[in-house]
């Protein structure tokens, strides 16, 4: 292990973790070197599960104990939304470099403790919105909104819907599951997928839909629908649902082009994923046909080497590494789109608060 | 000519009529017969455009004079919406079938007028909403809501958008283009699709979304977006604009399955269309991608013998014979649809119209 290795720690072995280990695992730059969770049974049973030799790996019960260990140069978090917050400052305070999921905290002002955190004590912080790292998102930047394929943004629509059944809706508590329910949980993708789309320009307003909302019977948000006014010329619905079939939909309509993904938060397939556009599109005469077919963009991943996992902790062990070699401050643009993205999404939480009034932001 | 084949006459010699003219010439039991536009001028010249011949067309300076034609069966009518009400009753009265271009009147109100003309003089009445003549769109029908695959309907997005020059768009006086604007003329097909969707029940409430209206300087309506409920469970979202480039999305996610299409106003090609969808969709284990990827079904359209031009006419035929022959009365069907999508048209226009305030129907 050279050191430039970035050495990891886990806060938190829910099972979801296993992606975060099978990626670094597949890199060259990243090693795991401890796991933690409250229940040491659950954080046997994960390395047992993940093959993570107790060789190589030290399994703490103890969030605590793992971030004493001064081996540790960064922590992957993924305990409950309500623990993230409170956890995310202990561990930038032990000078650990933070990759958190998302959503990272349960509001704008958690988010800006963890932030403050953070760049007192020089760590990197990043969320794990994966999406934003993938080739393709890259890809689509440089194609359709530098070269100006686009034009001007003027209507957006994103979606994180997924079915969870019945009984399981019941039970998710705002205790376990963080005030903004679906709007944090689910709504932080079709959200930043709109800032992303709008270079982060913030909405001036947002508005859920009143007709969207949903809660369970102890008042969980399961459900909404928001509008999110940019500018005078430009706006944005998004939707996030639990009562709806797995969508991940983004659609953007500009000036000259428009821009269509049905699978943005997660590709269909790890090794490729694609996006179709059209830019100058018009019926044909007669309005029999148009003049073009939608022109369908492929990015080839390269096998699991390349893909959005794999890409964001690329940047992120390459921001680690600038910090540990003394080269580089930690970038504040990460936890700016963080925080931009939580922003939006107290907004939309307390306009369902507020009977679906319109929020200023 | 037989007994069987209806005659048309065309109230209205716009260019667009030029793909009625050749969807009427390439069918077997049906002719044009007759033309008339309020200017002599135009309608010799649209006459030569189409190679209408003055043997078998009669071409009139005004459309009295084509309406008192015994011989003619049926009108399509194009003339500026403005004078489409006036003009569908009078035709209803001398016994004229009616094929109105969308949106067929300026308000519910005059659509009640034409309907009760049509109702007392047994003759047909039908919009020119091609789409839903497709048989994508019945194949739709067929495969995703009878099959169950879809499930409940719980959120839609539809589109119809498309960039008007700036100088052209200070030219869309509400005299001419009805006070509705944008929402008529273009909303007629988002809105249209949510009830398709829907079955025909009608939203117990709409609202404008307010970051999406845009007027030009003589208050005629470019840009609206609005939130349709329907009951407690399930609502759409409508966007139209003739300030955003060319698009017809049209999205459905219900509670097992979605669609998704880019062109359902007007399929890319005239011979083939398709669409996508996915039911049952899962992440697969680790979210490192989906348990299947979207299904496309196509539809083959033979050419053009069976375009949704050819669909619409072949209905519109198959009712007027049946009444001709005094086989059946008029399809009621047909009217209704139009009338609920300019009942939701109007609420819509009376949310821009109250500063996005709910409008319940």
């Amino acid at each position: 292990m050279g050191d430039n290795t970035v050495r990891f720690g886990l806060l938190g072995c829910i099972r979801f973790a296993s992606k975060f280990v099978r990626t670094v695992t597949q890199s060259s730059n990243a090693v795991i070197i401890a796991i933690s969770d409250p229940s040491l049974e659950i954080a046997n049973t994960f390395a047992a599960a993940n093959n993570l030799s107790p060789e190589t790996v030290t399994v703490y019960g103890s969030y605590d104990e793992l971030l004493n260990d001064p081996r540790v140069d960064a922590v992957y978090l993924t305990m409950p939304v309500t623990q993230r917050g409170k956890w995310a400052v202990t561990a930038a305070e032990k000078k650990k470099h933070l990759l958190v999921e998302k959503p990272p905290a349960q509001n704008a002002a958690e988010i800006d403790k963890i932030v403050e955190a953070c760049e007192s004590n020089d760590v990197q912080f990043m969320d794990g919105a994966i999406w934003l790292h993938h080739q393709r998102t890259v890809k689509i930047r440089e194609t359709m909104f530098d070269s100006g394929l686009l034009g001007d943004v003027r209507h957006m629509y994103s979606t994180m819907t997924t079915l969870v059944p019945e009984q399981v809706l019941e039970r998710l508590t705002k205790e376990a599951f963080g005030s903004a329910g679906a709007i944090g949980e689910l709504g932080w993708y079709p959200i930043g997928a709109a800032l992303w789309a709008m270079s982060y320009q913030m909405p001036i307003s947002v508005k859920a839909l009143p007709s969207s909302v949903a809660t369970n019977s102890v008042g969980t948000i399961l459900s909404c629908s928001a509008s999110l006014q940019f500018g005078s010329t430009a706006n944005a619905i998004i939707y996030c649902s639990f009562l709806s079939q797995l969508s991940t939909d983004l659609a953007i309509s500009g000036s000259k082009g428009s821009i269509q993904m049905n699978d943005y938060v997660i590709p269909y397939k790890e090794d490729t994923a694609w996006f179709e556009y059209t830019s100058g599109a018009k019926f044909v005469d007669m309005h029999i046909g148009w003049n073009m077919k939608p022109e369908k963009v492929t990015v080839d991943c390269g096998g699991t080497e390349e893909s959005q996992e794999a890409m964001l902790l690329r940047e992120f062990v390459r921001l680690v590494q600038g910090i540990k070699r003394g080269e580089s401050e930690a970038d504040r643009r990460w936890p700016e789109i963080s925080r931009k993205t939580q922003l939006v999404i107290d907004a939309v939480k307390k306009s369902v608060d507020l009977c679906c009034e319109v929020v200023y932001l």
